[in-house]
């Protein structure tokens, strides 16, 4: 949970003076995201999310992120909207940081999803790749293989501070994946990282699907992959056959999975274990004091990661 | 800012089932307040807090508190009103914590209050006054002369490490309020901690007062010397007299000072800067390392309590 730059009300004034959203009626710093500053904003004229960018997200990479949003909801997503300032951009500049306003969406993220949340968000995450494919920039994945090997290189030994033996664990994992990743699947548009955190429901009903400061192009079976990581295991960190199986089917359901991309999902979920297992094992060991940020168990990614090993055959997954 | 307490969605659906507000369409943690988790709560019926108490607030005085605000609202102050569940209570479990739900207000607060902001103020801060007459229940201030000395004990010598010479200053001004605090001024139901931050406005318009959780049975005056230390100093915390001015004259004009309480301001002053000095300096020493709370700078007050301590006459404050 993340505020990490406080606006006060002349400075929120003064930044919705050049939008016709109308006078703020509330405003409240929201424990949202881990990257970003983030407030829930009620103007006369709805509700909204101001977000102030502080980290990762790149200047340059923010127009991608932001387009995408906004092309993705014109093709029926339940993703937030970017909402133009008066002069007709997205970003502005508040209390020295990038800001932008999005429109807020109704919906409860689930802790412990069950096969109908898989489902549904299985079947939105086709939808997106199906609305990606007329979307015409493009983003690098700085996440994947080679940005794996370095984030290895360094945490380096210190992974032994979390489990003895994981800094040989990763190290043999990233030398497999280097020889055996996929080169020739369905490429186009991402998330990136679809957990239950970034995904609202009312009910069963699948209401919103937020936070694209992942995004990037890729190869699309590795998203299934990152979900089958995020959403195919239960509390204890198992593996699910039925939330999977819900999962994979409703995808299957809205974009037919090509014998490729099946037969690569065993490798596939093996390398979205491991980018899990990476960037919290770096946060794990580089928390900041201080810091307003529930840090992430990356434990949980090494038993994930030992079950993907184990899978023999892609229909583990697919059924 | 504050979410200690992780809320997910299944205890969510558990807790609201004991009350009738409907599904919930929107959750989220908030920043707000330093002593409890906060959420913003929509549901289909409204808009709601959902506070978790997490640390000073005892169980025994909540019922204090709630009934507080509840005949604080039914005597028109706008401020937030518990919700009771079903079975007619105010107090729930959840999470392993006290919980309560209250009315959302509407509203901004501000850094940076103005004269007219600190006039709207005076003014409801008369009319709790007023109302508070008919509330019954009384709670003991433990921040007054008592718990300072136990705080100033607990503080000691490492006070000197905010600023060289605190440690004594501190001692001196205790000693002289000992032997100079009021004994006989009108007394009845205060908030205790009436800064910008718990004050909410729309424009110029007083739409919120919130975080009754220091309200005590004290000086009625004392309230006053407490708004004039939060409300009566710039952004270099200079005196304002305009601000003191506009907060006094609203004050007097619903409630009339009585003589007595005039000349006591400046001692009454005094004893506010120095528990304001106090619990800052002790949270400024006692940072836990990982927490989620913006620190407030204890100079600030060294600055006030030597304005307060320069006034010779009670005048310099009502004009």
């Amino acid at each position: 949970m993340a505020v990490y730059t406080h606006v006060d009300a002349p400075a929120l004034a003064n930044f919705l003076s050049g939008y016709s959203v109308g006078q703020p009626l509330a405003f409240k710093g929201i424990a949202e995201g881990i990257e970003n500053s983030n407030y829930f904003l009620q103007t006369e004229k709805g509700r909204f999310i101001l977000t102030l960018y502080e980290r990762r997200a790149s200047v340059e990479d923010l127009p991608f992120f932001l387009d995408l949003m906004s092309h993705l909801a014109s093709h029926g997503l339940p993703c937030p909207l970017p909402v133009k300032c008066d002069k007709g951009h997205y970003l502005q500049t508040l209390a020295g940081k990038n800001a932008c306003l999005i429109t807020f969406l109704n919906g409860v993220s689930s802790d412990f999803p069950t096969p109908i949340h898989c489902g549904e968000v299985g079947d939105a995450l086709a939808k997106m790749h199906v609305a990606g494919e007329d979307y015409d920039a493009t983003r690098e994945n700085d996440l994947t293989l080679d940005g794996w090997r370095a984030l290895a290189t360094e945490i380096g030994d210190r992974a032994d501070e979390i489990e003895e033996g994981l800094a040989d664990l990763i190290d043999g994992e990233l030398t497999y994946l280097e020889a055996n990743w996929p080169k020739d699947l369905p490429t186009g548009l991402i998330h990136g990282d679809l957990f239950p955190d970034n995904v609202l429901f009312t009910d069963d009903t699948l209401t919103g699907l937020i936070d694209f400061y992942f995004a990037c192009t890729d190869f699309l079976a590795y998203d299934i992959a990152v979900m089958i990581n995020a959403w195919g295991f239960d509390e204890n960190h198992d593996f699910s056959a039925a939330h999977t199986k819900a999962l994979v089917e409703r995808y299957d359901g809205r974009r037919s999975l090509e014998p490729a991309e099946i037969a690569a999902l065993p490798t596939l979920c093996r390398g979205a274990a491991l980018r899990f297992l990476l960037t919290r094992s770096y946060d794990w060991l580089n928390q900041v004091e201080g810091a307003v940020v529930r840090v992430k168990d990356p434990k949980e990614y090494i038993k994930r990661l030992k079950f993907h090993r184990s899978v023999e055959d892609a229909a583990d997954y697919v059924f």
